[in-house]
């Protein structure tokens, strides 16, 4: 297996891109272009695409190639990329981890199937064949709300011993769980367990996990890198500090509107904002209303001021 | 629009096909020709490929594309297929509809996208987006354990009003909301309204529902027939000699192992001794073990020979 | 086990009778025999109280006590009463069960206790301990939304051997597991087999089902005693008739209001604008709002207009 | 409000004890002087009874004044005595939490009430009655998988300017959430938010958290006090030692049957082993096997062995 792209453990910030879209569905390619570069200037670790926050589900396997080229391109190998290749049909996973491979990217993650309900043999049975088919070291991801099965921690224990998985990170916001994964770490130090909620990011990293995959980075990557940092060294006053802007940000960015889109509209519109790529989201999200777009702005600007007196 | 394979009014019983496989994953050809002419001879109003029950969220497009082409060609235009779209990304959904338009296909069906939680207001929606891209009929599918996303019955109201709404299969289970979606009918009398679970498919007869879109008719294809007819002659004592069979099917064939692939294995197996496809499923569901194959088949034995006495 | 105010078997319509309470949260004595009065005048096969309906969680023991008292006064034996035992704790439901048997009460109902999750086998146990104990027949009651625990078919079916359990209430909506609870009448015909949700009343009946504990009964006992003869009689035509107002009176009644009490307050203002009792409900539901009880009054006269030209 | 017993803010271990039982029902009164007795030589801040983990659900009134007044009087008002008074009936709340104060109890704890679905609105109505009415300082109890209603961050937070509501234990294990619950204290520091699932206890309070509310310390208090304070005080090397522990106490002493009643037999029958009261189980629950119990008491010897040598 080829591994030249992947470090031995993957810490720290590994960004959950946005898939910036124009109007017309398709790749807004600047906004990417540009979108990476502020990712990358904020120092953060990695860059996971096509994942839920990049709407993967939602697009076409051509728009998905485009994705991962350009972003091949422009991070040049100076950072990890992460492509989703999560999907309900095995052989359209492996397609997409080719396109994957063959554009330089360093690993692929997938959640679980999301059709059909699982037990933990047939999950285990069908981690275990992706793992043994992909080109690229595989990273899991659990998200039950999303998908409707978990990957227990048994069952993510046994994948752990799979050469091929290097990795999980979890989006369940279940802290029992997430203590359970940590575990993981007693057999095999270099299994990166990292947090999906930004709001654990803190927690989760003086608990001993690796990072955090966090939707708030794509608009403020340093802000994340920092609270990642602070953590890691311990210094909790500055956690403190950090913190509460990470609640704002998810009760004032996300939390604009009852819309099942109120979180990916609340990253899109602030990018949109910052002038870094185009606000659309693709078909069947819908998204939030001009009233909630307008709130979003404001308390944007409220938190960019209040991110500068740190 | 083309209306030309499709008729006024859905009504009757409308096979879930299984997706015949071999052991490699490959189209079971022969078998699928088998399993075709099984269902035509026992005088099915419809088939339904691409359903929940034919595995169409595992399958690769060339897999579907090949099934439409055999489907559509077995049936000679003598049968109505509906061919099923639902996939979390419109374009691949419109993609496969051109297929089935393209083969002769006369109906599509789309559940709802079952990644991303939806509000009505995103249901409705995405649906009117569908139904005016699509070539042909479309046909709703309420299958909220599996998409976690409800079709209210406001929305179905409100969808059946676009001309290319043709009807619903409803395999919620919840006779409340069955009641529901029958009273659109007082509006738009030519609406289908079909029920997904054998079970209910007298009772929902009974009360106005236009037919079944059954699993247990790819074995006794004959056998949900002569309940339908039953059910619309009123002719109460034939469908209590009918209605435990039914029942029998479900607990004894579909029941025999706690994996979630019992209900499709018990369907596949038995139509594997009959002689007439393969039984293999798709990845991520693994099939039952073999002391439940050998229930499914003891079962089905006692079950044709009742059958036979009816 | 005195049977001696129980019938054979229970068939019919049985109203889940809505506690009358006064603004200081005592029972309205004369609203409550006002109420008794008229439901039996309605022709009313039985009278449960202290069901969900009856707001039974939400009340203290003494108000149970009274309740129970007028209840088998007003009556006279002329109707049979059964009264609402369900509680966590089997020693209150047995303190209940007692009073009930006192007061000349002909039966008893319980819901699974509803705090701990349970197995099958811990409900069967629980089931059989309480059917042994308590003085007066006893009557299952499946509301698994609210209890959380589901008493499944084949438990239900166990069950059924008990000589001192009687039939059961099904207020799943379930129609699939509504038709394996008919099943169990095969082997023990005078087992009732009961519908709450009454959308699905006369399905249920035309299914071969024993009738209805509806709580639109309360306000229009007649109606739905009609809707009873009507589906008994196979008078398709009535039902057809019947069915609609059905489903106004659970959308334009229960539902006006997004609040949980919804249900429950259409109920209790509906009898309030009748001159029947008071409209109070208990803590810790809180009421609907104005409008939304005005709405309530308007579409209630509306329904009744419609309820004379039947 | 009298607080004489209850201290400015809620710190350290609270034990959520078991309700020792005798195999007739009764309490195991002399089983709870030594399980008192255990507790507090072990060094608890307080003691917790009638909670999930007390089985108060599942008892009648009698028993609970029993329990209450042995509580209140071994521990002599050398410790802090928390009674929970959850119940779907008000009255019946107050009723207990009138005998807590009688006996000297410091605080009383409620759980939504827990058969109706409750919007926020009629939460916060509810808590603001109950915490108005009772004659003890409230803490807030958030169990939405046993109760179906979360208490929302802002619902609590809106509580906690109640100056009768001192805190909130929160059992969703839910880490968004607690995060959430933490910023209460922003505006108000001596609002007590304590963690149930012992496995995060180490993590809530390196976050910020006051405390755990953790079944585990009715077996092992000083363990649990000693975690707790190694996390007061940053002594990360002494978390990580005990965090496995921890850990292992709920993976083989809480996990030793698939029953519902695993949880709370693990504890009941370490403690009957370690001779301090009787095992049993009230009704509705049922006790796992013997092969469990066997099991349970394998683990045990093995976790007191690993906690002897930290």
């Amino acid at each position: 297996m080829d591994k030249e792209n992947t470090p031995d453990k993957l810490e720290g910030i590994i960004v959950p891109m946005v898939t910036p879209l124009l109007s017309n569905g398709e790749l807004d390619k600047k906004g990417t272009e540009r979108l990476i570069r502020h990712l990358t200037h904020g120092g953060v670790y990695g860059i996971f695409i096509l994942g839920t926050t990049g709407e993967a589900s939602s697009l076409k396997t051509a728009l998905k190639k485009e994705l991962i080229e350009i972003t091949c391109k422009e991070t040049q190998g100076q950072h990890l990329v992460l492509v989703g290749i999560t999907h309900t049909a095995i052989d359209v996973s492996l397609k997409i981890a080719k396109i994957a491979k063959d554009n330089g990217a360093g690993a692929v993650v997938a959640a679980p199937p999301y059709y059909f309900y699982l037990d933990q043999d047939d999950l285990f049975k069908y981690y275990i064949k992706l793992a043994d088919l992909v080109p690229l070291p595989l990273f899991l991801y659990n998200f039950p709300i999303m998908t409707k099965n978990t990957i227990e921690p048994e069952t993510a224990q046994k994948l752990s011993r799979h050469p091929n998985i290097i990795g999980i990170k979890d989006s369940s916001g279940n802290g029992v769980y997430f203590q359970k994964l940590l575990a993981i770490k007693t057999e095999k130090p270099d299994f990166s367990v990292m947090i999906g909620p930004e709001e654990m990011l803190a927690q989760s990293v003086l608990s001993g996990g690796d990072g955090g995959v966090n939707g708030g980075a794509n608009i403020f990557p340093s802000l994340y890198v920092r609270l990642f940092e602070a953590a890691m060294n311990r210094d909790i006053d500055l956690v403190n500090k950090i913190q509460p802007l990470i609640l704002e940000i998810s009760k004032n960015i996300y939390g604009c509107s009852p819309k099942t889109s109120s979180y990916l509209c609340g990253v899109k519109e602030s990018l949109y904002y910052l002038g870094i790529c185009e606000p659309h989201i693709a078909p069947p999200l819908q998204s939030v209303d001009a009233k909630a777009k307008e709130t979003i702005v404001q308390n944007l600007e409220k938190i960019i001021f209040k991110i500068k007196s740190i």
